[in-house]
């Protein structure tokens, strides 16, 4: 366990667990199982030893401590746990202990494990970003022609509508949930090639199978050192946190003192002080905002570690998998905290009306209410 | 001039000059002409005064390094750049120059000068990137059945044919072209939005006619402080230089004189040594290796800009111009260098087999030969 | 639990305990009994109080998880915790629970809390960096003189001995450890000042006595939104990471089977392969690395965050803590990956005279020797 | 000309013209010019080849883009260059030009010509630091007893006064310019080896004798693919522009019209807004927090360069001086910007008054004005 408190308090607990050694666990056994039943399938294997398999697969109980142990030990996951399978596979019929993982390399099975704990996280961020574009709607359809001061530069510039703000806002979420939605039809996609990708000991059939098996698309080409899927995942998801970062910004600004327009929404035990307890924090806005920070270098390490060498790296794609797991968990955060940010969000229109006054810019809004209909016309068409 | 030496050495002179400073100065006043144009077909200025901006546009000159001073002091190269075109239209007709910019804000001019000189650099990186995966298409057809070491975690492990391996740079590089393309149909927009981006004193019509007249697509709402499109653009940028440098880490570790499989093209002037001058180093190589480990940090700055505060930010949008304009120097630059290698790539098939035949691992190349074909009908069939 | 798999696959046991949420909650409780026994040895509070929540502190037990989801919720560990730790002490004296965390605020807590962590993480790293320096010289002593080719830009360019290439390996990690011991210096400080850092309701002696309790520095000011140790602590570990990366990475070169210079050494259960039972995996580079291309964006994370937002910042801070504590990982996983590499290298010295040979670049490995004693004399005057 | 426009945005002309093209070409020469008078001293060549390549080097002129381009070509700017010295020396005495260049490689004059230019560009670091430090301590000073509202998160917290905010400022930039000494101290040292390091054809006593000549510190061995020290300059540099990021930060959120506590100096031509003439811009600020944007990616790029092969590197070495030199270009801009700042900074106590009594939180300061003169001893000592 390295921190549960340091992880939590930047995740959810759903997103953490997709991405838990348990899930993980399963995530691999399911590759052996899905591999066992689609290689007798193609007859590389009986139909007989693949049921043992099968079922070893869904018996077998494993200790993580003592397994991360022995992972870390090995260099590789599959290691220590295919052994520990092929004992369970024993147990019941000694003859098909060497069937197991026949034809696999440690990385179909480390890839193929992640791609399920990513179209797991998928799903959530998915859900939760158009949950989050749907409050900005309502946000932004509420408030199309309530008139605040627009901003530029940290100075008073020229009036807005609130509604016009929380379009751009909800423009800037919804296309990076359309983005992440493109990346994800890349990049989740069964791993098979065996050592050096050329599909030795297997064929063809056997990865179209097995990708219907596990519900992940097939791939034309083995990717273990080609690895531009994973990074546009990478890289689609900090644009998503970057997305979010914008709103909490505006937000955590204008929920100053000295502004006042707008404040997140009061929840017992949440936003509190230790120092001072009337105090009203930006917990949730903090929640993106640190994300925001982090999520930047995460990618980077992923776009780092591209130039794989040969047929499998060394280094590159293993350092691949903490970094994608924590940007799915901190994509997740961060929706997360801003969905209910913006779900409770209050809006202080007086305050807004008074700030613009003083700036005394006018009050010749232009075209913020034609603009705000435009953009929930388009997000609309776009669903 | 910070270091045409240092910019070179990495760049092609075609991107530089796409990002340099004379096609920024005249993409600006393209701008400004546009906006003049587009706002007299809206009845919003006399077509008189659109037809003189637009001379004045067409006809003034610019001292590059004075105007650089004057646009680091105020902060915006449209405040300087604007007040010499007034000049120049008010010298033909002082009632005009009221006319010049007006609706528009400094970063409309900045945003939209940026994406037309990206549009023109995003016409470069895609021609060559098709070019690189063309040379890498006939190296895989070509070498489908040439058998060779497959290696996992840079040590020996199975056979594979060269074709395969290819195959796989093709995919890679293809795929990540793809990618930049989409994110160019997302990305290349007008910028137009005035002060707070609600087009006070401008109008929809004129976002069209400008868009239309400039080349670039029109934009749902302004994107002052939403930059998703911009860090979109970039992360896929970085991408495309990660899948040229995983050709040049697998041609380089080739290239190595105790492996001798590859070798990049022997060019006059070029992969010589100052100091052993019969040596051949992997020049080309270098370039793309270099780009590949520049790029995902100047991603990630970009990155980090997106949480831009309000209507439009302080020192965010302001960061990425540099870095995104590196980022188009560095694909390009990389892209150059990898299709001349692969142009040009020196294949020693009989070194191939003899590290093969050392590392004892068989000649089972299982469906190499299959995956290559497949590889090279999809890409075709992507075309 | 996010994923121990993962996290051990890069880290040791033991730094994952220094970093682990036991000894989180125990150094956040050891603040808590400092802050109550240096306000007694001021005046501030009773001595009989401080010695309440001294026992409290020592006493109490919390079910992790649970803190875990309220700490998330709240936006801060501080707030449960002293909950919890409050109703401990009014179950002994409810007149002391108010003396609880008395002047002391959020971020005071969580970043002495860091700080210990990273004290003991420090020790952790420093000796093991000294062993892999000591382990270095060894290797260029025992080599000063074997001759080996030297290779640039991964060419055979002309002779050295495989002395001076572990000497410049040694000085790297050397001068790394140097950095970091430097940087710990500066950082590892104690931080106090309530709500906004004036120390209200403290005073500097309380500072100055609590820092020596806890076995930190005082530091001048408190640091709450001036980040400059922390940047400090996370670059040096960085640059330490990247020079046992610039090791592993030769060592893994002069693995590859066609130079055959050194390999890892055996050890039962490391370094196999899934697929190819017989195989000799660099696993202990791979591990380095793995971290050389984590590290660097992880350090960047925390630069990007300096410009925390006035008193205390919102987002900045909170995004540190998961980053510092995954630099010490990584630095500690591989410098533990590394020693053992090192120490049990096995360096074939007859391929290397092969391989010089084959590159026929003469003999003359130039003051390769000299260069070696140098080094040594240096390295050794330093410790 | 990448492009002037955007880098002048961004660096002083001082900082350009240090890392420019001229200065850059003129360190090259240096380094020749000292080699051949270091090699003589060592009777290597003779005292007139010395003298004739030392006047050659003083009087060769170099078409800069032409150059350029060939650099490029080679991969290195080390074989046009001295291709066109040696015509020069040849043109004195056909028998020289052989010795020109003798016993180095190309990255001795790569990397001691970065090390010449960092020397220049360090000394203005350290002192525009020095000079913001002071305006800093005045600043701190003169406000140790104006009260105004402490804010954390984001929100109204409880009184400081201004001093106590200027202090920190004052400490975390002071801090930054002393590690930025020390680790100049590390790295600016003279790179000479020859091919491989082995300082084959030469010897120590040149490697002294060159150092001392070109003012740099010798190195106990060749620093071919030892970057520590680079890496150690550039996040020194990241660390600094961050600490400056964190003033601007500050300020830019004190000149906010609802806030109007302090203003950047009004400076004609400077702050404007091409919409809105009437408006003040924080132009300083963005610049500052623009760098502090970029600065820790191209720190991160150079860490990620750290593990380079063997003895010279492929594509690592190459990658790290453009991103140095953007960031001492970077470094000084934020410097200048911020001292132009502080030295102006128009402070309103009433207004400070103002929304501190707004805040409701009292008046209790705590020990801000016994902190301010403890942080400023401090400092003063430390100078």
């Amino acid at each position: 366990l390295a921190s549960l408190l340091r992880d939590r308090a930047a995740a959810s607990a759903a997103m953490l667990a997709a991405f838990g050694d348990a899930t993980l666990i399963r995530a691999a056994l399911d590759f052996e199982a899905a591999l066992a039943r689609a290689s007798a399938a193609e007859d590389l294997i009986a139909p007989e030893a693949a049921a043992i398999i099968s079922e070893a697969c869904a018996a077998i109980q494993v200790d993580v401590a003592e397994l991360a142990d022995e992972a870390a030990h090995a260099g590789t996951l599959a290691i220590p746990l295919v052994r520990r399978l092929r004992e369970q596979v024993a147990a019941r019929d000694p003859n098909v202990a060497a069937f197991v993982h026949r034809g696999a390399t440690s990385q179909d099975l480390a890839d193929t494990a992640l791609m399920l704990q990513a179209k797991a996280g998928s799903a959530l961020i998915i859900s939760e970003a158009r949950a989050v574009a749907e409050a900005l709607a309502r946000l932004a359809e509420a408030h199309s022609e309530t008139p605040m001061l627009g901003r530029t530069l940290l100075q008073a510039a020229a009036p807005i509508t609130f509604g016009l703000k929380a379009a751009g806002w909800l423009l800037g979420v919804d296309a990076a949930r359309q983005r992440f939605e493109r990346e994800t039809a890349q990049a989740l996609r069964l791993e098979l090639g065996g050592a050096t990708g050329s599909l030795a000991g297997l064929n063809l059939a056997v990865v179209t199978r097995m990708a219907s098996d596990l519900g992940l698309e097939p791939s034309i080409l083995p990717w273990h050192s080609r690895r531009d899927g994973i990074a546009g995942l990478a890289t689609a998801l900090a644009i998503l946190i970057g997305a979010a970062g914008k709103v909490a910004r505006d937000i955590s600004l204008m929920a100053q003192s000295e502004l006042a327009e707008a404040f997140e929404p009061r929840t017992p035990g949440r936003g509190g002080s230790s120092a001072m307890p009337h105090k009203r924090n930006a917990t949730g806005c903090q929640v993106v905002l640190s994300a925001a920070i982090r999520a930047p270098a995460l990618a980077s390490a992923i776009l780092s570690g591209l130039p794989q060498e040969h047929e499998r790296g060394l280094g590159g794609w293993q350092a691949e998998g903490a970094g994608l797991a924590t940007l799915f968990e901190l994509a997740h955060g961060a929706l997360c905290a801003l969905r209910a940010v913006v779900d409770g969000l209050e809006i202080d229109a007086v305050a807004m009306r008074r700030n613009l006054s003083a700036a005394d810019v006018g009050d010749d809004a232009g075209h913020s209410v034609a603009l705000v209909h435009r953009a929930l016309a388009e997000y609309r068409g776009r669903r």
